[in-house]
């Protein structure tokens, strides 16, 4: 049996000024950092010691990961960066107003974008200077594994060779894991995971801050699963 | 060529009450955050970009690397942290205040071993509640890897083979690696690195803060050192 540990990032300066972020490497607001150190003595209260983390490669989950740690004396414990772990990329939409954009757009067709398993954004262009082909910390990836846009089903398809490969090992030799992702990328784990079916999917909302915690047996089956929070 | 930096971590809450640190996981001060944050700025305005970072198992060291990494907006690239770059264990003397050292062994005595290349301190039994056979972060290490006090010679001997199996390579690959780690594990690397006699190497002090960056050609030798600091 092993613990894993889910949390998704508090809230982003973007988040407070009402933006599509996506792969936009914004920072945690005051709220977003008070989110984390709470997730972090909430864990610690719950007495989880973790093995591994795993983390996206946008500073506001690694600020999360790294407050939560801290808050529960285990920022010692060894940790992974993927960008298989960041936020569903908006494409176009990204660092653009939501109200604006459903002006621009219409309301329906934004919402659509917003809700949608399989339907992509409109395309950020390679030459745009906000493209993820001009970030050096993409540099060392297959130019065609950058996204230009992406959907939850588009988002799963590069989160999971991630857990397949690297997290889901750890679990079934019995290691406590953690991973400090993001709304889309935690969804889309929590789709697999839970064998959720693309319709429910899209209902389903992690809750910032809050640990979500796992048992897991040695099939890799969800035996329960808890959020953690003032209550328990 | 590739460049390598050197951070010692900044003022922690012990270097403020006098006391010998070592392995104990002592926070911090607020005036070592500020030195960390500043050599981040340091790196920035250098415009030094790094591919992989270390640090030890120490949050006064792992909280130096993030503050620094975050203050040169590179939270993002990949990190390492061993207990191979840990502190100088200092044996039965951590948790000591100093002055009272000197009043109970001698301040000649206790000079002789802060100063000494390879006389070992006072040593930490296995029963002792401090000793770090009973932390978990050293669980999976072979006990005998252990120590329970460390000179300088014998800090070296365990920090080397890390240079040599996970740093070095990097370098010689042409990477940028930024290193925070303590006062002794960095001057056991500078002593290698610089090959500095076993005298000489006691006499030269690693600033806090203040990052050390050298140059670094394809045979490993050093081709330039540079201390970053405002007059640069």
């Amino acid at each position: 049996m092993a613990k894993l540990c889910l949390i998704r990032h508090g809230q982003s300066e973007w988040n407070l000024e009402n933006k599509f972020t996506g792969w936009v490497d914004v920072n945690l607001s005051e709220e977003g950092v008070k989110q984390a150190k709470h997730a972090g003595e909430l864990i610690s209260e719950a007495g989880i010691q973790f093995d591994q983390a795993y983390t996206s490669v946008l500073k506001r989950a690694i600020k999360t990961l790294h407050f939560a740690l801290e808050a529960s004396d285990q920022l010692w414990i060894p940790e992974v960066k993927s960008w298989r772990l960041n936020e569903r990329h908006y494409g176009a939409l990204q660092g653009h107003d939501k109200a604006v954009a459903a002006e621009k757009y219409g309301a329906d067709q934004v919402h659509i974008w917003r809700r949608s398993y399989d339907i992509l954004p409109p395309l950020l262009s390679d030459d745009d200077e906000g493209s993820a082909t001009k970030d050096r910390r993409y540099a060392d990836l297959d130019p065609r594994a950058i996204p230009a846009g992406e959907n939850l089903k588009t988002t799963l398809e590069r989160v999971i060779p991630f857990w397949q490969d690297e997290i889901a090992p750890k679990l079934l030799d019995g290691k406590n894991v953690i991973i400090a992702a993001h709304g889309n990328s935690l969804r889309a784990l929590t789709k697999y995971i839970e064998d959720i079916s693309d319709e429910d999917i899209m209902d389903v909302e992690i809750a910032t801050g809050d640990p979500i915690v796992y048992d897991i047996d040695e099939n890799l089956n969800v035996v329960s699963k808890t959020k953690l929070d003032e209550n328990r």
